[in-house]
């Protein structure tokens, strides 16, 4: 099996170039103009960008959480994000506290057996108190190369400071990237408290108990820990000044600090939970939505290179029957929120049509920057030689209206309902394999491979 | 009773100029040039700076700690300040886990019965279980208007984060000041773990175990905590950069956040840890000592009122009998070390002499700050009408070596053994009664008094 | 001739304490209470702020401008002064091309003669060609120990670098401050140039000819001209972010580089030029008002210590008579607006009434840091014994309606008519002499003296 | 006329895998595995980089100075550059005072014909007296782009800040990018004058009249002056933390404002010029290089991409016969030094081997970026189908001491003589043919042809 894509446009992170790239099986293995090779399969990219496929290292699909779970799976998640130009997820697997990691890491490979794209793991680790932190080398040979701790949710996922101290410890060890969500639990579970002791239950006191003050701590607290262990240190869903300013200043210190935000974060903003009725519940997950100056620090924090990558932390939970359980209280509300469909084209509607960057830094945010974070680049990440054939044909000029009544997530509604963007993803290959044929499903459940990540090294700097 | 201070060159935080001093009683009546007035008492100022006594907000006298206790009392060690040219000491009573927070108050009372020149107390909450968050109101209105929380010192002092905002939040309604010993105490616990497993025992590593790092942290995450409860801070005994930029971001931003250094930290450095044989112990407390390049950043902070007050954090221990408790292991040092006796001189001789700072800003920092900080201004801090005649005469070219032989703090040891120092405290006034004439003790013991303090207005900014 | 003034509640930059004042002549030689002294004068300063009399070290009495010259000259301006309580000014006196230093002086020691009040002068240097930098001391030796130079106004008064750097080598050895008007003059030039020829005449044009770029710029030229010439630089009438950054950027690295704002700037924004009319010409400076957000930075940076000083650039010119003389450009305006009565008021109660800053920092913006930057202290400037009797008795609760048709200054309008302000200067002393009694005049023409200004230092830091 | 690279790794600045290159003529138009294709010349690159041909963005071949001219012509000039693994530069023409603007382009031109790889050139404007502002339109048509001023050398090169305001304003227009000498030219000037007449005349004293703060301030000064005029500028050899620290504040503000430095500014110190006897004028250019602590700021910036680019400001002078014109003052020494053949030597040692950088970044400094900067992108600057085929093959464990027995570069010193490094160029191709064969010389004078750049759009960020 061959396929010739003709006549693009090719973006990559740093170039842009007409040429044809030809496909053997899976692997990208020529490139070049006037290639003289018979294909199986002809592909016309006329007026096309041709791009490595989207990558979204912050997904839950699947996810248990307070008694229902995630409304995606692997099989509606990934579908979606394909029709979005996204090829490949790292989803997060989670230590069931008392059990062992790698119990948590087989638990996610099952769910994602269902995968129609490559996806990969990160591990959620909760419990040290059984030794399991020996067990972290053997998940790290197992391609799982980055862990995830939570400095939020006391008693739930919250692990204390000597936790993660010896986590990034031990991962700086072992070639792994420790992954931080960052906000200072127990002095949002005091306002959580005092709030719904108020009477204060709407939606729009999820944003207001969970200060920027507090991310911006922790987003400080897990740098300072990574620094005294000797460990890179990756925070996850940055949403504020006050914490993209502590990146940036250890960043300037020389380092090994990253981050991403997500596509929420740079469109929307506080007042959306501040909707009449219980609609602000739509947008309600954590950190949260904050004022609408923040967005513009964001833009700059992607622009200085503060932040290496934007996600979407997709996390779905549909409007009646799941987000209404917290009709009665914010703090019942199923934290999360669907994007993964969207990230690519509100990233480039809002940063590259609006000329906040090109379109060469959008793909280094969508894909390149996050397949050489995680340890899979050039296998993803890239359009070149020997390259995994995850290749997105992108319309710069098509016109998309977004909305729940037709998008591929499974979730019932969207949070930019209504909200047109020009700009998307036309056909779609996954390892050379066309799943989205000119807007059209071709893919099939279970035809994503576990991808195995490589250690993290810090080299691709 | 009436004295009469003549010929002096009265220098405060603001002024410069020479006139004459009229006290009825304890309290400054008259100032001015050639007053006609008859007096019990004259003293002649000829030749010397005329100065508010010195306060020193941070002392340890006669402290449990580890099985001992610090070796000066309020007798010795108040009567060690005055020859130093402090006239005022604010210490720091301690709740015992489990017990009211009047018992801690009422316990330092007690102990301060004995003092030779008036003292304050502030009170170090380590347990809020049984409600005594509601006891603070009354605490503050006994004139203990500041309360101290540890963030190093992991089942011991160390109280959690919701605790820290609790109390946050309550001083904010009070008027009271939250004060902070800012180090992750976590982080440190696991180092020092570590290096005592590998051997690692000297007293050095008490430094190495407890790096810039995990203060910086702790100092920008007791800001943060304050941030969010809306109430000021003030981090205690600050020691490095890592610290001192967290503080200026925070004044940058316009929040109340205030630190002292001590004269220690301005003086030595990390060298002094690894003296031979079993010296370095003599310098074990914590914060530890720095490397040398901190020193310049601090004298920076002073210059900038980064940092409002230099203070001592008098916690002495005999070199022998008490410090040598931790020959096999600098885990088991008793933390602290002698200075309340030193700290106008050095900071005189290393700040005044050597140019770094004017008369005006060593009065500010020893004196003035510290009592308007802490609610004792106009009554304490300043040589004004209607102020305790609390006053030194200070020599500035008088010629002194510090040493261990000579000083008056009950402690076998100096931290500054042979340095030698231009400038010195001569004659000393407490609520106008002269209690060093001339180099020589008159004081008694029991002559101090408590000061109650007001509420914390941030007024006198 | 003895005063004493009763009651009074004494507030200078440290302090704030009851007492009575006694005067012998022009000095205060007695401070205390129940003061049981004789005195020919008795004034009762009941409820009132007993305070060091403002200095304001920017003014332009008398002042030539194309063609005209300022309307307020020495005997009604410090007249003007003092009602708004200040009791001393340091003006400009200018060196005429081609002429000697000590011309300019002389001139305006001539102007001076008329004072109500004490004065002093600065020189402003705009030729050196004849050997004039060897007349600087000489100068200094007169007390005239501060030398301003522009960067703005080519061919007026503008002096190249090289003239810059050369009065700042001479002044760093002669113990002279270098003051410095900071605008880019070539770029402004060529902005009014286009902007004439776009037909852009309004009065606004003379702001947004004179962007905040062309003032940063300058200011940081100015502070690295003084670093690498080893001198202290003063930078005059600061009014944005840009040049604020600057300045606490050289402070930062420990550069003895220093600034003043003026109220103006504290108060007003470029709106007021867009006022419709001819109105807008009240309003046009140099530099300029500037959009309203950076009023907020320089509030800030007086409570940061990065503006040392508030002055007013008062330099008054009619509105009908010679504003009008740019009806047609705003080129042609009278650069130069009347400020010197409000600044104590409009300080008071947009500094202290708003909780921005306290009493102490307002009396030592307007009188203690002006005499100590410029060579006055404590001669002026301080509530001390031995200080001159310039002596206010503000009444904080005073409400007064500020209008061209009741101020003193001799100008037909003011630029904050209407405005209600709350506290006032209510009784004014000069030097012992009682020359605004409960809003009433008494002073006289010719009874302010020249003041002889120390070098400066730098010690009062 | 075809070639084959077979068995390359190819590194660009994003990428890093292996493959083969096929180039017909003078492109190339395929990239592939297993390549099927016949071609007239086959190389092998085992074990080597393939790399984009470096791109020097700043030299001066063929430049009088002070009645002498640099040593390197186009053709030796070129070719040293070929052997270090650069196949592009970009020179410095200069209108000559009193002429016209492409006077100076056509003089280059000239010198041009001889270069043995492509070159193009930028313009040094001295002066615009005679209307040659609206020539510079013309100037861009014919590809040169850029524009250079000066803000040292009075009377010489140095233009004021009105003529830089108005080439700036007008380049805004045209898309031209201006670049900017940045130091002080009064004040060094005057320096130097004291420096002679004090009799300190040994070359170390041209870096200590040209201090840092020189060059901080004109840097700032070349920002803010096109912040006003709304264009982008480009500081060229940037030398040192005070300037570095301005473009950083720029950049954060969102400026188009971007640096170079050059090789010797990051692997050289101010001691090089105290070197006994006269070696200290081998290094006599300017800026002068500094005191050692400026390099790591230097990597830093280059790390942060405050620094976009890396370059040599290559400028041969003959020690003997030439340098030697100042024996009797550094005032009278050629300002320049040669580079050009050790920049990709140097920056992949000190960067890549000592791990401050990726190989990509060192790519990216090297070529990309130049390209990118100065509108030659992806023609040149890139391995990608459709680019010259300008071509290296660097390997990595290629060992050499760079010494001016061995170099090409036509001048009798080398500033780095003696220096070992790994890694160097084997065989460079020059639009398709080899030039460079296994270190051994192919090439010829007059190959080279002058690039027309296309304007600068900021497009590419």
């Amino acid at each position: 099996m061959s396929t010739l894509i003709k006549n693009g446009r090719i973006i990559t992170a740093e170039q842009d170039y007409a040429a044809d790239i030809y496909i053997e099986k899976e692997t990208i293995t020529t490139i070049g103009t006037k290639l003289n090779i018979q294909a199986d399969k002809v592909i016309d990219a006329s007026g096309k960008y041709v791009i490595p496929g989207g990558i979204d290292v912050h997904t839950h699909m699947d996810m248990p959480f307070g008694g229902t779970k995630s409304s995606d799976d692997f099989e509606t998640g990934t579908r979606a994000g394909a029709f979005g130009g996204t090829t490949c997820i790292v989803d997060f697997s989670i230590q069931s506290k008392g059990m062992s990691l790698r119990e948590g890491v087989e638990t996610w490979w099952k769910k994602g057996e269902k995968a129609t794209t490559d996806y990969s793991l990160h591990l959620i680790v909760t419990d040290l108190s059984k030794g399991q932190i020996d067990e972290m080398s053997d998940i790290v040979r197992e391609g799982v190369t980055s862990f995830k701790l939570f400095m939020a949710y006391p008693n739930v996922l919250m692990v204390d400071d000597g936790t993660i101290f010896k986590v990034m410890q031990k991962a700086a060890k072992i070639g792994a990237l420790v992954m931080m969500h960052a906000e200072n639990g127990y002095a949002i579970d005091e306002l959580v408290k005092q709030a719904v002791a108020a009477g204060n239950t709407a939606p729009v006191y999820h944003a207001l108990t969970r200060p920027p003050a507090a991310e911006g701590e922790a987003t400080n607290r897990a740098i300072a820990l990574a620094e005294m262990a000797g460990s890179p240190i990756y925070i996850v869903h940055l949403t504020c000044n006050d914490a993209l300013t502590k990146v940036e200043a250890a960043k300037d210190r020389g380092l090994p600090a990253f981050a991403e935000t997500c596509i929420q974060y740079l469109t929307l903003d506080i007042e959306a939970l501040r909707r009449p009725g219980f609609e602000g519940a739509k947008f309600v997950f954590s950190p949260p939505l904050r004022e609408a100056w923040h967005q513009e620090k964001l833009w700059n924090g992607l622009r200085k290179n503060v932040l290496s990558v934007v996600s979407t932390d997709h996390c779905p939970f549909n409007f009646k029957g799941q987000k209404d359980l917290g009709k009665e209280s914010f703090a019942k509300i199923p934290n999360g929120g669907p994007a993964i469909e969207n990230r690519l084209q509100l990233l480039f509607h809002h940063g590259v049509n609006s000329g906040r960057m090109s379109a060469n830094r959008w793909v280094e945010l969508c894909s390149t920057n996050p397949a050489k974070m995680f340890g899979m680049y050039p296998r993803k990440g890239a359009i070149a030689i020997g390259s995994d054939a995850d290749i997105v044909l992108w319309d710069p000029n098509a016109e998309h209206t977004i909305s729940a009544s037709t998008h591929h997530m499974r979730v019932d509604y969207s949070m930019f309902e209504g909200w047109k963007v020009k700009g998307n993803a036309v056909t779609v290959l996954s390892r050379g394999q066309v799943i989205v044929d000119n807007y059209t499903w071709l893919g099939k459940a279970g035809y994503g491979k576990f991808v195995k990540r490589d250690a993290y090294t810090g080299a691709w700097k």
